[in-house]
């Protein structure tokens, strides 16, 4: 067993091949491998799980490939709106973001919320304020614009024109695509695991939505006694199951291995409920595990004596 | 074992008896037992446990005594912000809203948004949105005001101020009772758990802070299989601990009874972690458990060839 070690994600999805060029999916591994590579050394030096999570997904975060921080997709209003949390499993502190416009890491604002704060989540302009109170530089709406993005919510708000209008107005057909999300969880050579996850939430939103990338048990969970967990997808799913800490629990009250307890959760529990996504997990040994149930996941690992490692189709 | 019942909780914490008056003590209790008598009414006459812990919920939010609704508790700003979750343990379908600042009945519209929207979380603004959307009615800030709540947050402030400002200007001292909430689980005669949680937040806070309270796993969860949860107290603790998630996990995966499963949860997780707090608990033979680690919580239950019963100190 590796005595250390990162697993993230960029995104679950129906990643659709004739969206797909090889210079972008050349691009998505090459991003994927700069996460893994800067939270690994963090990791190889003697790091903090901590910090090397919050490293990957900083990187990520400031990649406009991914949805999260530079890469946000916009809500219907046309904002971006972002969430995040980091979760230390030594402690089992928290913190976390929701619905932050101007912040160009949520996951470090998320960091600060758990270390300087008593509290374990945060909202929207409040939140900002808390950014700016701390000497976080807020970014302007145009930092957060990419064509890519704006055109996506251009589609999506035609189909919706097309269909004269959903019954839910939250729903369209391209959901699993716009669901975008980052994440990692590390194991240090301390045997300290701790989770990260980011997002910016889903295409076309209305009504200041949050998902489950922020909630403590749902989309982010980490636990020295058992395993960390990041997960990714259409998030109301997860909170429904509250599907971080079930894995966990599964681990620690079944005496499951974190392969079977993750492949519960998503395969049976998440698919059952009508769910779609996946999610990276390790334990405290050093397993790992990227269990999705849709076509694709962004995802990657390194671990010691290996390569960093990257994938995004079934293989 | 009774087939249907309703357990309330009026919130938690170190209730002081200097400030308690046989007047205010004697409205407490009649409060509760109102909340009661709505909930179980529609218990009674064969009405879904949603409808009830909804009724139930709705009575003590629109009562000035408790820190939901009408008697919230006044952030630093002097604003009052609400949130609030339900859950069908049926369908494991679930609403909440966090941060709303002029709905009347924040239960009223965590149920909306399960029932309209394909979401589970909308915060602040866009929560706001959504209910005018709906047709709710929006209430001026004065509706919100009452004497009580004003004075605790001029006093905490001025604590704050002899302290000469605390490291985390969300922790002062008198904390424990000024974390109120009001919450209803039942079980219903087709055999269907429901759980609603309602609260004010947290006086003199700052941020945006959200608590436990909308958080699904956390502070509110309902499950067929096992049980229906709703807590009270210092929330970010039941937020680490994902409480009323893991009493269902305790139940499931370990074979545990109800008792065992909440007891284990207050006495031992959550005061592991120097959390405190209580919860109310009805599990689908209509077990009931209300443990807390506070030297009071309001709280009461109604089961069927019995009278509403209420207490407030430890007995």
């Amino acid at each position: 067993m590796p005595d250390f070690g990162i697993v993230i994600h960029g995104g679950a999805g129906a990643i659709s091949k004739d969206k797909m060029t090889p210079e972008l999916e050349r691009a998505f591994h090459e991003g994927l491998v700069e996460a893994l590579v800067a939270g690994y050394e963090i990791l190889a030096r003697g790091g903090r799980s901590l910090d090397a999570v919050q490293r990957a997904v900083t990187v990520m975060e400031d990649l406009p490939l991914f949805n999260a921080g530079k890469g946000a997709v916009f809500t219907h209003a046309g904002t971006n709106e972002m969430d995040a949390a980091i979760m230390d499993g030594r402690t089992l502190q928290a913190g976390a973001v929701a619905g932050v416009r101007h912040v160009k890491n949520p996951i470090i604002l998320a960091r600060l919320v758990m270390e300087r704060l008593p509290h374990v989540l945060l909202a929207r302009d409040g939140a900002e304020a808390f950014a700016a109170a701390q000497g976080m530089e807020l970014m302007p709406d145009e930092y957060f614009f990419t064509e890519r993005r704006w055109q996506q919510l251009l589609e999506a708000k035609a189909k919706e024109g097309e269909s004269g209008g959903s019954k839910h107005p939250n729903e369209h057909p391209e959901r699993d695509q716009q669901h975008g999300t980052v994440g990692a969880v590390a194991l240090d050579q301390s045997g300290d695991l701790a989770a990260a996850t980011s997002t910016g939430g889903m295409s076309n939103c209305r009504y200041g939505r949050i998902g489950d990338s922020p909630i403590i048990g749902a989309g982010t969970y980490a636990n020295n006694r058992t395993c960390a967990v990041s997960t990714t997808g259409h998030g109301e799913f997860f909170m429904r199951a509250v599907t971080a800490y079930d894995i966990s629990a599964m681990m620690e009250y079944l005496g499951l291995s974190l392969n079977q307890a993750t492949d519960k959760a998503v395969y049976g529990r998440l698919t059952e409920l009508g769910g779609s996504g996946g999610l990276i997990a390790m334990d405290r040994m050093g397993n790992i595990a990227l269990p999705f149930n849709t076509p694709g996941m962004y995802r990657g690992y390194y671990l010691p004596g290996g390569n960093p490692e990257t994938a995004i189709y079934k293989i």
